[in-house]
């Protein structure tokens, strides 16, 4: 696996909104704070970050297609997406790379229908619920995967 | 919060095989390697680890008993008794600390019966997928969450 | 509440083919005709509007979460993004603004599909059957909403 | 159609407490507030009423099947037989009037079974969560229906 | 039914990775040649097609929306909104035009959520499972349709 | 694949009555048309067809078990048994010739009980909805797999 | 068992209305025929009826519960209760004595909500779709019953 | 209509075990006894019958697709394909002739799986639980149907 | 809180029964024998009781919205509109008194539809099971709550 | 019966904590307290009782297992196993012991998990939402029930 | 019981292709070889065997019916028709003899339609999974059944 | 495969109680005699046999994660924790070991939970209902299939 690591961190809808949105659920760390820590993170780990959000499905899917010329694994919080789109999660299929799902609060301490994910089945792992850090742990848990140390706690 | 954090960690049924069950699943790892592991980040971030295990549901529900007296917070892979044991659930509740569940296998790619967790909804967060990796980014999470840096990625 | 007050009125996907598409169903009147009649009335009720309307999903979450600055309320006809987008109503939820949710036929006497919506539990009130009249029996309980009269009828 | 037209209101079970019971719910007017405004309400608009309240499912069934020689429509606030009666449906089917059926509260924001009604398949249109003005709002939305105008904003 | 017929042909999400995207699914044909393929077997036929894809739901809609005037027919793989989108198929519902739905593998024996369709109900015909034939089998059954030929073999 | 392929084409129960038969949702070609009309394309294409139409369940697995020895694919409307029978299915799987099913109505378009197949996940593909048609479709859709050329539209 | 035999007959809510309500549905019979024709019938063989009609399910189960000491039997159209009241079902129950359902429509063929009656399980038997038929068969079918004759045709 | 009315009587699986067959559930008239007496009927009501029992669901439905040549209805007990064959619905919904469906038993006082028919919704009426009464009782509700005489009890 | 303590007893539809009503499963005791029972274990508890019984469920809710005024708490046998009487369920709501639901009978062990009630959710207990004795428990639960005794065994 | 009646007491997962757990729910009395109180309620009622508290599972059962040869009856709390454990209540059922089940919430007001009880169809009665009083009211229902005293109120 | 036993074997649809049909699931044994090895078995145990197999559901019914006058019990593979078929469970039933249900493959281990039979609740025992041994299982059991040995292992 | 074969017998819970539980369902053979039959049996086909019951989960665990070493198959009857032990299965597909599991009732003909299974999938195959018989049958089946005669019957 050639060095640095690349990995596109995907944004779902309304995740632009960070920082101001229900901060009792989400936080309060912009969009804009999370990617300078993710990138630093990356940094700081021998990895390149680059960060696309979106409102819109058909934006996400189309920047997700070109994913595998240029990165080596998906970081991805779908947002609303998880539960509804099937096309996204075809859309992360198909690049056949790594994906991490990952989600600022702990959907299953939500409505029932936030408990159902479609992308959850072609990811890598999931991690929710830690708030901003949920996209730092997935972050490592790609690189751990990517550098092959499945087994190192 | 006084430093160093203490973290119980807990392993449920059949987590005492890692390393030689399914490893297509479960990874290589033994119980030991991914307890010393853990045990040395943990130690590198400041906190320490006492670790339990049990095939016994009553044994692992009196040890989360005993957990506020000596700890911060819990780390448990709850195993298989995540999908089926609400006396679990209730004593971790019943602690009033955070709790992290992790699993080493994404459980969204298993069977049906595995989606769903008695455990999840009264946790802080979740990770799963990542194999042996996943106690430790659940690691990182509590304790971000412990130190209150829940906004930074 | 400063007046006159700014209601934000967003119609979903083909919602721009009333007046042509299933008349039986949808009525006559052209999306111009409903839009003019509504600001008329608005008028008349001391309030001003603003119409939206757009089949991308995205390009109505990317209008929604602008609101908060420049309107009070939202009037929504989420037409099918009714039964499916999470994203639509996590957009609607995050404006913090008071939502009120029209459709122009009677959902529930229509496909079972047709019963679900994700966007009722956090509008503060729903209209459906009346034709165009819907959009203006939503506005009329938006604006007795926003002037504080919900115990007049 | 003859003017002025005759308007049935007809409230359901427990209506009579309105004012009293769990005003955070249902606002704090009175019955007799409520039929007063819509009364006027009424006459302002061409229109006459009368009114109806019982705990009775059998006196409403009653009442209701000898509204076709006296009214040209009926507007209902099932209360809670509208979960649970199909005898009051059927009911106001065999009139073939117009019904509007309208709550006070957002239906869809409370217990899961307050999401179905018998009533509103049968319906001309629903209002609910607008407070009393619900009752306002369905009265305009049949009355527009009666004048054939179902196309105006 | 005036000659050459025109058959609009719409391609949903993903599609336009064809040749790519799991072969072992979906074929090594490229969307390109199939769209060649399909435009010399309508050639052949005495009709004349367009194609269209997006990733866009809103874009597809938009496309659809404007096909009553230069168009006698659709047909449409809809790729993962099949399973999702009310909105499209509300769309394909207001063209009053007849519609073919495709899909190049076959949905029943994949995962449960890829057996239900929201297009097909409002189709005239589906063909799945013939990779990229099922296509031109689609544009056949349009055609032996629009030049009601439906009795003969 | 030797040459001509031989197609066993089966017809389930009441699809003798073809014709006289609710012509509304089957058409009016009688069953001797739809054969000669499946007889003459399959010769066009360069195949033989064999007909074996039965209201007997037993019958027409005591056929299909027979169809390995003497043909290269089964074309088969299995009726009504489509939605009930697992042993007509099993007798297919068996015989591990590839299967297209066919159905003269849009299954998707009638009653819920009819949009479960038995035969569909164990099938090449599917084709309803085109009358007639649909076996011609099916038929050339099974060629061309048997040819190899599922890629061509 | 004494002669003549005694039956109650009676008539759940909406029933009142027969020879008005929806005549597709109910046929054209009033109520007041069908208990005529049913008089007649019971005398002519050798039975005496009673007739009680309410829309009160308070009523009707006041009634029922002193059959007992007048009735050899109860011939009931629950009409929209058969659906929902447990009520009704235990009254009935409670008397002990042998009751035959009855409908006028055929009420498999209507909304999936009218299939279950939670009277039937409590019945001797029931009859359905016959219009007013219906209660002269159930009549007679409980004559056989009295008269221990079920297994003559 | 022309007399005498003809009518088939179609029995199911395992009703030529009457008789003999659990008697407490089934009576103990045999089958003999029942057509003997149901011809008996017939005759004193100016029709005639024809019997047929089959343990075959292929032999039933052969014999039904005849009947419209010969038979101006049908009087069915379809057995326990009454749960399960939708050939049989077929057959019978295709003869375009009035059916009534009989059952010895009260369907709905036993397993579960007998409480859904699928002949019911294209049957013009259904009895149960008179024992062999409710093939007598069939056959009058349908010679009233045949002769228009619905509305008199 | 006052003493004595005065409690409105009320019950349900087929309540009056009691004594005549299948013994085997609601005992042997008439309502009178109960309510004398109760009225003597209340004095002696320093409670005054008072009763009301009615087959309507009108006639209960008139009731119990009247309690406010006279009683502490409602003490309440349900019987069968416990499964089916959200009205019951909103006026006991809305009488703001602690509730306590009782049955003679151990609902758990009977039918699956008496296993859900609309009145436990809304009540400070239930008891059930113990025959008539479940009124005098259900009684010292009340009194035990209603002295703020909970806690004493 | 012989005096003093045997009562065994037994408490599941979790109980042992009472007083510290969530008092909110589960009031402040410890295990002792509620042991202490119930012993002597016990003693004035002539009666005697041992108590046993596990968190095991299995050793609740082992304990059951046990419980004919020294017991008249079995009052249960079974924690979290009421909700889990099949293997609890077939221990419960093999004593043949008349059981009693309590539970100090309303297990009917929490989540939806919680209203479903594997041992309510295998015990006498049931007692829920009284706090620790609800030990108490079990424990006389079991009496009254051994004392053949099932009509007295 | 007579001696030497009498047992009929039963083998369902597509049985007859055992040997050839899916080895990997269903074994390499023919039928013939499998009734050969179970003729010997039930010689050697004094019990004497017929066999019958038809992909005829009606003419298994008509085999096992006339099945009391000559056989002491039935073992039976009902094959695809253990999921479908009412009226074979009834057939079986109707016997009155003991029947054992065997299946070559574990059902429990493939599609979830398989995991349900009609035939087992009507079974003295159920034996699947152990390829051709199935058959001798189920004969042991029956035969150990029939000579009242149910309690030796 | 080496002999003498060595196979664990494996008792869940409350089977220890046999030949005193519930005899109508269980049988009059103790555990003893069961095992000792059981290891004369599996002594006169070459096999060895050790036993282990618990009502602990957790011991039944710990047993069977030893398996491997020394035995080379299991026989068990996972007593209730069937129907709820996703543990048990892990720790039995751990293993590795072919696995019968044995049910002394025919658990399809008790209540519907006892109809799924955790352990059958991951089970080579299951006998039910056969009492003692039963673990006998599935010793035999255990051997057949070490021995590989999966096809002789």
């Amino acid at each position: 696996m050639p060095d640095p690591l690349r990995i596109l961190v995907v944004h779902g809808p309304n995740l632009n909104l960070l920082g101001s949105r229900e901060p009792a659920i989400y936080g309060n760390a912009t969009l804009e704070e999370i990617n300078a820590g993710l990138s630093a993170a990356a940094k700081a780990a021998g990895a390149e970050t680059e960060f696309f959000q979106s409102n819109h499905e058909g934006a996400l899917i189309d920047r997700i297609q070109e994913a595998p010329a240029f990165f080596d694994a998906i970081l991805i919080n779908p947002g609303a997406l998880t539960h509804t789109s099937v096309a996204l999660r075809d859309a992360l299929a198909a690049t056949k790379l790594p994906v991490a799902e990952v989600h600022l609060s702990n959907v299953h301490a939500r409505e029932e229908f936030r408990r159902h994910s479609f992308v959850s089945p072609i990811s890598v792992g999931v991690v929710c619920g830690f708030g901003a850090a949920s996209y730092r742990l997935g972050l490592d848990g790609l690189l751990a995967r990517l550098r092959a140390e499945p087994d190192s706690a």
